[in-house]
């Protein structure tokens, strides 16, 4: 059985993002779960994510570090605060600062891993570093600073 | 009669980026030109392209800024060597580096116009720096440090 995701806990009506909404049917729907103190997503591109042929675009490996940034900013936040993923009021966040770094073309037929480190948890700000992985090879690096959702950002709070 | 895009100067083989490519039909097939030293890109976001309900994701941000770039990349270079876009060989672009500050929330309903100037051309490398403007407000601002495709991966020049 297979552990559930953090997008598994975000309330529905934060759950419609392209890159990591469950209720996205057109979307990415990453998923991302803890390994001891690395956050990691899998996601197989498919083949209109094309670059130039036979490599992955820099648009899906931006999004795929962002969301799943977000995701363990997230679940960082959850950690840090001794509490449930999932448990009211949700801690969700927004990406302020988004760099990557494309170290290698990525291969488009391998499985995209993405592993994620805490840099900082601070107040509303969770910094989180990662790097993507294809056929053994670390193909590019990530630094997100994500900031918690503003109260009147949040669906359905006002 | 509107001008022909950067990205419609492309060869065939290196037009199917998800992003950019005029050949990838599930794509965003973004088109960029110049207005005087601007390069700038229209793109009108799709209802499943959110991030929380009302704004566009990061992720989509992120491809256009990145895609823009590359394209703008593309044509500071013919500039720079006084050549006509379209003109062989090919100077295409790949990004190296992709850094977006996201400065309030993008709406989903307004059109995304990025506009980008070229900070430096440099041997193969050129640095892009972009802002993306919504409803008339600076949603994103961008840089990209692209760098000239490598002969070994340009496709059928092996």
């Amino acid at each position: 059985m297979t552990s559930k995701a953090f997008q598994d806990f975000y309330p529905d009506d934060l759950s419609h993002c392209y890159g990591c909404g469950r209720l996205n049917p057109d979307g990415l729907q990453i998923k991302s779960r803890w390994e001891g103190e690395e956050a990691v997503c899998t996601f197989a591109p498919r083949p209109y994510h094309t670059a130039i042929p036979g490599y992955v675009y820099g648009g899906l490996i931006a999004s795929l570090i962002d969301c799943h940034s977000t995701g363990t900013a997230s679940a960082a936040a959850y950690r840090e605060a001794g509490r449930e993923m999932g448990t009211e009021p949700a801690l969700r966040f927004l990406t302020a600062a988004l760099h990557v770094n494309y170290l290698k073309p990525t291969p488009i037929d391998a499985p995209l891993e993405i592993r994620a480190t805490v840099k900082e948890v601070k107040g509303r700000k969770v910094v989180i570093a990662s790097r993507l992985v294809a056929a053994g090879q670390v193909c590019a690096t990530g630094e997100v600073v994500a900031v918690q959702v503003p109260e009147d950002l949040m669906p359905g709070k006002s």
